[in-house]
């Protein structure tokens, strides 16, 4: 459906980024995004919130006040308006100004507002920071690829700590700090990951003992997500540097050595060598 | 041998998946273990054990009979009943309800019935998430032939954590906290894997300059592991590509997502999914 | 501009490392610059300061002075002075002195003295230590070509931190430590690099499971730089290969050790060192 | 020069393994060895070393008394004595001895008996371990391989945390536990090794920004000592799992495509694949 009037022209500006107009109000919005995320920590600070409250109360509702504007402007003008309100960004941009409005019901909720952070991922498209999208996309379908070995990588992780918690609570028990197993639980994550805050720790030897082991076996599964991504990066890595094209399907991808198109069968023309 | 009669079909509905009535078996009883593992866990919450502690106890001993049951129903109907016994899913059947049995004469013995988790594994042969086991087979593959280096690996780092641990209890001594050699290991232990929960930690300059010391170690040392097994998953990756070989020119290493060959334009057969 | 008299034989002097005077020169000042640094760790130890306070404090404006004069002099008798006052060494150089005069004016500014610890980086040239400035030259390259994709890692890995910082500060609230946005942000930093002072930790059990969330995520993506690395470097080492061309068939990709090509048989040229 | 008599077959039992008599003195060392640093664990414990305090001493001499005899009967029977006493085993078996008669000296002392523990490397020559020496040889040459990068690498973590440690000083101050450079050098390191023991961190919300800074350096340049040894042992399993020798020099390790030797040019046999 093509749009005309007055809907095509706030369309171009507020969903472009080709006309003079649409890269400065899209150059506006990041800037109103940055400092209105930016205002919600000072108002988290307990000091600079006392002195200037009622100041940072009041920008608040203004940044809120012009995101709403310009949400219903965007289901205004959308192309195709259902589209926009279920994609990515349509529901990005409906969390972005909900807390201001649950604030009213809920303490606290404001300080949500920085869900508006995710708003920037837009950068990528106003500044045509084409290269940096195509690393990102290569780190994504790195981890794409790799997603079913990584969640059957976590399901073990899990059930180890749900078993290793379980022994600890019944060794060490509530008076050193394992309080219940999910608690325990807890402990084995923290200790797994090797993260070690220490604000539970084991005090029995035995727990001790059993503590080096979950270390012990921690620090030798941590190889293995880094195991999985680089083994998938380094094949990604591998892939992208050829740019090679099949003329019959245009689909890329190909290997260095390859003389037919894997999809279609069609011989592949010469590889130019590009770096 | 072959079953006949009753015996013959409670083997189909217990250990078989592809009739419907043993499909929903399998689920019913992934389902049971799942709550009853949650029921473990909430039993160990002081809170609510105080409040429902009558009806949670039951509801155990209602589960724990379930699969005693079971467990004598598959001992019963197996083709072979010493293989199933002593085969791993028949000492998990076990130790999933032998802890109940246990808390009769140790209290805290059925907070182990978490083990129950491991018979949660059957889930994989019930969805046919084939796909999932070919990868946990990859990874348990890579870590198999990574074997006998992370064990030359792990036999290091201990000699090293005792000499270290050893050293520690002569510089820092019992009064900071190192109050004995093994103690001391614990220490070591818990700094070269990084976890550092910090419950013992040096004091003196010296102590404070060999801890040091241990770290680097460790923050270098950690590169080992992820290097094996990188090393040798990316070998198991490759070598999947090797499987897939093309009828015509009978040459291997095609991608995974390929559909013809890439040195002689064939098309490829399917890629049967197992190996 | 070709320098005569004085000037020439200044610059051969404290510029150069060919000449014996050049070389005993640049020995004597990386000493120099040793023991300052040394000073300084020693005067902030407050045992040592106090008895010997006058001996170091002495001592340190001996090696301020010593640096200073050496300071104009390199401008001196430098070829094209603007360039090397403005060059990463020249800027170094007016690091190591500054803070000494500004400890004038601002107390514990002189502590700042162990910038000169740059200044021993020429330690690469006097040494002619050319294996070495190779192996860091391959691992600035590596780094530099992952630059983008560790920026969009660092740049992710930020956005996640301020989301769950915000959360942990709606959840936790001041009287478990998130006192506000920023120092939960650091908190977030803390845990999501598996750093976990314990400093500040989660008490309630919502904010326990959202601290083992941002763990397990921080455990899985710390595979990513890795895995950008790892890729990068096993780049460059094999480009490194490829530079050792044979003669004869003139194919690359010959060991760093081997003498004869290893497709002709050819004797292979030295390889030179430095790129 | 050959032994004769009493020397040679003290000299069969002591040092070799290839009589009964030899195998079964080593395996006896072994258990001792294992069993005295044992005793030693025990000692440092304090309920045990009160209770069998006497027993526990008397069997430490008897051990001590023991590996003196031994250590002097191998400089007796060793076929080039001082090759003996400057080897790495040599050196190793009086570091063995020596603690127990500084004990007499030194309270404490008697601790570092655990260094004992290096003697069980014999351990490999005894079970003729060969393929897991094969794999402890492989790690160790892959590591000797990145030596180079390693170090250049180590020097700039040191450097960073000495700058980090100094700018810490400054800006926490002694009242915040950062009482000296070199105490504040010592957190830097325990941060950018990501164990953080949380006995020194930072107040102020600069030195909780600056510390936020190391976090993120150090979990940035955690991937570099990996990826170095990823890389290099990649490429060592790949020459491992190519069993190509030479049939002129007999020297191993060409690559798989390798069609004459690298070292002296010969053309080489055919490969056949084993793996």
């Amino acid at each position: 459906m093509a749009l005309t009037g007055r809907r095509k022209w706030l369309n171009e500006v507020i969903f472009g980024t080709d006309t003079p107009a649409g890269r400065r109000f899209d150059v506006f919005l990041i800037w109103a995004i940055l400092i209105s995320v930016a205002l919600v920590l000072l108002v988290s600070v307990e000091g600079i919130a006392g002195r200037h409250g009622e100041l940072l109360f009041a920008l608040e509702w203004v940044f809120t006040g012009l995101f709403t504007v310009e949400y219903f402007l965007r289901i205004y003008c959308a192309v195709n308006r259902r589209q926009y309100i279920f994609s990515f960004y349509g529901i990005v941009d409906l969390l972005a100004i909900l807390p201001s409005y649950l604030a009213l019901l809920f303490t606290g909720a404001s300080y949500l507002l920085v869900i508006r952070l995710l708003r920037v991922l837009r950068i990528f498209r106003v500044l045509k920071l084409v290269r940096y999208l195509r690393d990102a996309n290569i780190l994504l379908r790195s981890l794409g690829l790799a997603r079913r070995k990584i969640l059957v990588f976590y399901a073990s992780v899990l059930v180890m700590c749900v078993i290793f918690g379980a022994l600890m609570f019944v060794v060490e028990g509530p008076k050193h700090g394992f309080t219940s197993i999910p608690k325990s639980i807890y402990w084995a994550i923290v200790t797994i990951t090797t993260v070690g805050y220490g604000d539970i720790s084991p005090q029995t030897s035995i727990g001790q003992g059993i503590a080096a082991m979950t270390m012990l076996i921690g620090y030798s599964i941590i190889a293995v997500p880094t195991g999985i991504v680089t083994a998938e990066l380094a094949t990604e890595l591998r892939h992208d540097r050829t740019l090679h094209r099949c003329d019959n399907c245009s689909r890329a991808g190909h290997d260095r050595d390859a003389e037919y198109c894997k999809h279609c069968g069609y011989k592949l023309a010469e590889l130019e060598e590009v770096r």
